[in-house]
C-alpha cells in the first residue's frame, strides 16, 4: 500500500507515519491487512529531526498547488491522509491564505484523487471548529455546524467536499473532527488554541507561558496519541459503516484551565504553575469561546474509536515521558 | 439605490426585477426607504421578450468569470440577489459545471463584493436540497442539513460563504432555502424537479408531459409569487434580525403529486390531467426521494415572511392568470 499524508512535517503527520510504520500493515477496504511499501509525506519543508526510514518520502511543495499534487499522488495511491492546514488564529488574521489552503487545496487533492484510476482511501481531518454559538448544552452528532470562524467554515467546506465525492464514488472519503490536541511539543503556533498545549509544556520545560483565556474556560480536548489512535482507527472503519454521513466528532474530555492548571501543579509542582501568565486576548478569547467543550459522541463510541482515560494527569505524565523530560 | 442581480434573464431574476420596478423603492440597512436607480441583469443571454425600462441594464456574460464580475459591479453597488445557479440535474449530471458555477461563481462574487467602497446587502437564493436523507419526519430551523447531491452540496458552501462574510463584514448577506418553484412558465428544465412545473404547465398549454415520479411523491412547493414576495422580503429584513445564522428556510406548501393532479383536473378538467405519462425516472426518483416535503417554518414565520394561502388551486389559478391562457 502507498500512503499519501499532507501536513506530513507536522507533528500529527510525523506521528501517524511513525505509527502506521510500527504497525507496518494496514486493513484495505475489504478488512484485509496489506502491508505498506511506502509513506509519502506531503509537506512545505522537510522536519527538523524528523522521522527518515527506508519506506519514507518526503515530497516538498504547497498543497494548494494542483500541479505538485498532481506529481505525488500516483495511480498506486491508496490511502490519503489530509492532515494539512492553516490554523484558526491564522485562517482568521489571512482570510485569503486560509481559504486558499483550507478549500484550494483541499479541493485540488480531492480532484486529483478523482482522476487516480482507482477511488483512494481519503482522511480529512476537521475540527470541533466547525461548531459555534448558539449552541446546546452539550454538542451530539445531530447539531448543526454553525461555525463562527473562517477555519470552522473552511473546515465544513471540506467536509462537504469529502462527502458528495465519496456519494459521486470518487474516493472513499471519512471525516473526523478532532478535539483540541494538548500537550502538542515543539514552539507555539497561530492556532487559537496554541495556549492549550502552551500552558503546559512551557512551565514544564521551565520556560514562562502566557495563558489568554479565563481560568474557567472549559475545552474539548484529545490527547496527542488519542488523536493518532482515532485518525487510524477512522482509517480503518470499513465504508459501509459510515453510511450517508461521512463526518464525526472524535471522543474527548472536558477540561477547564483551572483544573488543566490544578493537572500540572499535582504532576509538576506549583513553581511549574506559577510560570503561567494570566494575560486575556479579546480575540482568541472569543474564538475559544464559540467551540463547544462538552459532546456526546455515541456514533464514535459504537464504531469503537479508543477514549482518553485517566484524565489530564495521565496526558500530563505521557507528555513528559514522550518528551524524555525529567522534573 | 443600485441592484445587481445575478440570473437576472431567468424566470426568477425577472420577476423579482419586475417587483423592485413597481415598488419604486427599497428599504436600505437602517430601514429608510430609497428610490431604486438602476437594476443591472446579470446573464448568458438576453431574454426573448425581457423586462425593458429605462432604468434596466443587461450585463451578458459568465458569472463564474471574475473579470466580467468586477466589470459590472462598481463601488455604488447597494444590493445584489445572487440567483443564477446551475440547476440540480445538470450539477448532478455535469459536476464540474455545478463546481464552477455554483461555488467558483458564488466565491467570485462574494469577493469582488468585498472589495466595494461600503458592505453590499447580498441575498443568495438557496435550496431545499440542502437537506438529504436521513431526515426527521420534519424539517425545522435546527435541522442539520446533509445534502445528497451535489447541488445541495453547492448551495451550501454558498450559504457558508455567506455566512462567514458577513460575519467579517465583507457583505451584509443573507441565504434562503426555496421550496420547489411551481408552477414555473417557459419550457422544461435540467433540475430534477422541473416536473413539478412541467406536469401542470403542459396539459394547461394542450400538451402532453412525462410524470418521473410516483403519484404519492410529496413536495415542498412555493408559487412564484410568493417566491418572489419572500425574497424581496428577506432582502429589506435588518441584519440584525438574522444575527448568527443567516440561512433560513421559506415557507412553502406540502403537496402531493397526485394532489397536484387533482387539483389540476378541478381547474382545467379531466381532459388536461389525463395529459399526463407516467414514466419513472430511477435518477430522477432518487434525487428527489432525498429532499425533505414538510417543513416548520418558525424563524421565517417569526420574521414576518409571507405564506401561499389559498393552496394549490389558487397557484394554478395564478398561473393561468399570469400566463394568459383561456380555458
Amino acid at each position: 500500500m502507498k500512503i499519501v499524508i499532507t501536513g506530513g512535517s507536522g507533528f500529527l503527520g510525523q506521528r501517524v507515519a511513525r505509527e502506521l510504520l510500527e504497525r507496518g500493515q494496514f486493513n484495505d477496504a475489504d478488512g484485509n491487512p496489506q502491508s505498506i511499501c511506502e509513506l509519502v509525506l506531503m509537506d512545505i519543508a522537510v522536519p527538523t529531526n524528523g522521522l527518515m526510514n527506508a519506506k519514507v518520502r518526503y515530497a516538498i511543495g504547497d498543497v494548494a498547488d494542483p500541479k505538485f499534487i498532481a506529481e505525488t499522488l500516483s495511480d498506486d495511491t491508496d490511502c490519503i491522509f489530509h492532515l494539512a492546514a492553516v490554523v484558526s488564529g491564522a485562517a482568521e488574521a489571512d482570510f485569503d491564505l486560509g481559504m486558499q489552503v483550507n478549500v484550494d487545496g483541499t479541493r485540488s487533492l480531492l480532484d486529483a484523487c478523482r482522476h487516480l484510476q482507482k477511488p483512494a482511501r481519503f482522511l480529512f481531518a476537521s475540527s470541533v471548529a466547525v461548531f459555534g454559538a448558539p449552541l446546546p448544552e452539550v454538542v451530539t452528532d445531530e447539531t448543526t455546524p454553525t461555525p463562527q470562524s473562517s477555519y470552522g467554515i473552511q473546515k465544513l467546506i471540506g467536509e462537504l467536499l469529502v462527502s458528495d465525492y465519496s456519494r459521486k464514488g470518487f474516493i472513499d472519503g471519512r471525516t473526523v473532527r478532532l478535539p483540541t490536541v494538548s500537550i502538542r511539543p515543539g514552539k507555539p503556533n497561530a492556532a487559537a488554541s496554541s495556549f492549550a498545549s502552551g500552558i503546559l509544556r512551557e512551565p514544564l520545560n521551565g520556560v514562562d507561558a502566557i495563558c489568554p483565556v479565563e481560568p474557567e474556560t472549559e475545552l474539548w480536548l484529545i490527547s496527542p496519541r488519542l488523536a493518532v489512535e482515532c485518525l487510524v482507527h477512522s482509517f480503518e472503519l470499513p465504508s459501509e459503516k459510515l453510511g450517508n454521513i461521512r463526518s464525526l466528532s472524535l471522543p474527548g474530555i472536558t477540561v477547564s484551565v483551572k483544573e488543566m492548571v490544578a493537572s500540572l501543579e499535582r504532576v509538576a509542582g506549583s513553581a511549574a504553575a506559577r510560570r503561567i501568565r494570566w494575560k486575556p486576548d479579546e480575540q482568541i478569547k472569543a474564538i475559544v469561546k464559540s467551540w463547544p467543550a462538552r459532546f456526546d459522541t455515541s456514533r464514535a463510541n459504537s464504531l469503537g474509536f479508543p477514549h482518553d482515560e485517566g484524565g489530564f494527569d495521565r496526558i500530563i505524565d505521557d507528555y513528559i515521558r514522550d518528551a524524555g523530560l525529567k522534573l
